[in-house]
């Protein structure tokens, strides 16, 4: 019986999600679900992205906290349009909460959407909110045992961006054990390595997504 | 409909956990809550714990994870009792797991018992254990903005560990403003800072806990 309900629960979200990805498709906005624990970098890493993507790709952002709009704020300051969900306690974004952010957003004027899930290495999993690529975050203070504690959404992501490794002669994180752990869940997730204090470090990342931009066919 | 589900949900967990802290507090067991998102420093916590309180106090552990054995593996090399439950992708320990782990750990040699939960920094919030304190850690590199984002678990400690304090001249972490938070939420919590970095940093902590144990009528 429960797990009926259950099942029912999750259709519902994936017939959200569809329509929010046609709606997204048709549009041609490449839409980003960004899932990392709490404090790995997902504002940053939207901050550094339209920083270095300015002039090439306008980017819009959905904001999902429990609580505060303090990450809307910083998105704000950069010019950027952005949307803040608040859960009130829920532990990740569901298909229903994009559809209704994606009204309040200037549509015709976004090239990439990032949804900024809520910081939860274990509930997003699982939610399509309607995104066409799944980006997770790994910050090496964490710990590089995280794939093994954590594989679901090791697992599910497309893209792994390694974050804060300007920390790596200051914590216990073994990189070649870490991507090890992580192609042994998952050999098709493309990797990058960033950190916010070295110069040029999200290059690499914003010169692929402009990539994605341009020639996949969303 | 939804919330008679949920609040006979919550109760049953209520009862269940009163059973436990009812048996914990007969065998005058410590029993503690610890939780954080991942990679925050729990484990570390816990060995450092049964370091500095060796000869004083015999130390059980209960390690809540959606996968792997890392953590218990990491706690029996120190020769303390331990149990590990795999939630298989639940976001949160719940009492009756708690209830059935208590059933295989050697209780009348144990003085303190830590309860390892789920690396999370929402789900947990809410379900009694049954235990007598609980106990959040925060890691300076998930930064400051922390108890407005995540309020819940921030509200409900009876104590707050700051760990990674080595790190903080390569965060963008202040802590006279993370404490201003803490404190606008929760005017009773007692607050450490750690880093397993730093020698002695842990003995604050322990020496506090240790008096907790003989003082404290549980």
């Amino acid at each position: 019986m429960e797990i009926k309900v259950l099942k029912s629960i999750l259709n519902a979200n994936d017939q959200v999600a569809e329509q929010n990805r046609q709606e997204l498709t048709r549009r041609k906005i490449l839409t980003i679900n960004l899932m990392s624990s709490p404090g790995a970098g997902k504002t940053t890493l939207i901050l550094k992205t339209i920083e270095a993507l300015k002039g090439k790709a306008r980017i819009g952002v959905i904001e999902g906290d429990v609580s505060s709009d303090i990450d809307s704020q910083k998105i704000g300051q950069v010019g950027a349009p952005t949307v803040q969900i608040n859960t009130g306690g829920g532990c990740h974004l569901d298909a229903s909460m994009v559809n209704e952010a994606l009204k309040n957003l200037p549509l015709d004027d976004i090239d990439i959407l990032f949804i900024e899930n809520v910081g939860n290495l274990i509930c997003p999993g699982g939610f399509d909110l309607g995104e066409h690529l799944k980006v997770l975050i790994s910050s090496t203070p964490e710990g590089d045992d995280k794939p093994y504690k954590y594989p679901g959404l090791f697992t599910e992501a497309n893209v792994l961006v390694v974050s804060k490794t300007d920390l790596l002669p200051y914590v216990n994180f073994d990189m070649p054990g870490f991507l090890r752990a992580v192609s042994g869940i998952n050999q098709k997730v493309r990797v990058f390595s960033v950190s916010a204090n070295k110069e040029g470090s999200f290059k690499e990342w914003a010169d692929w997504l402009s990539g994605e931009l341009s020639c996949r066919s969303i």
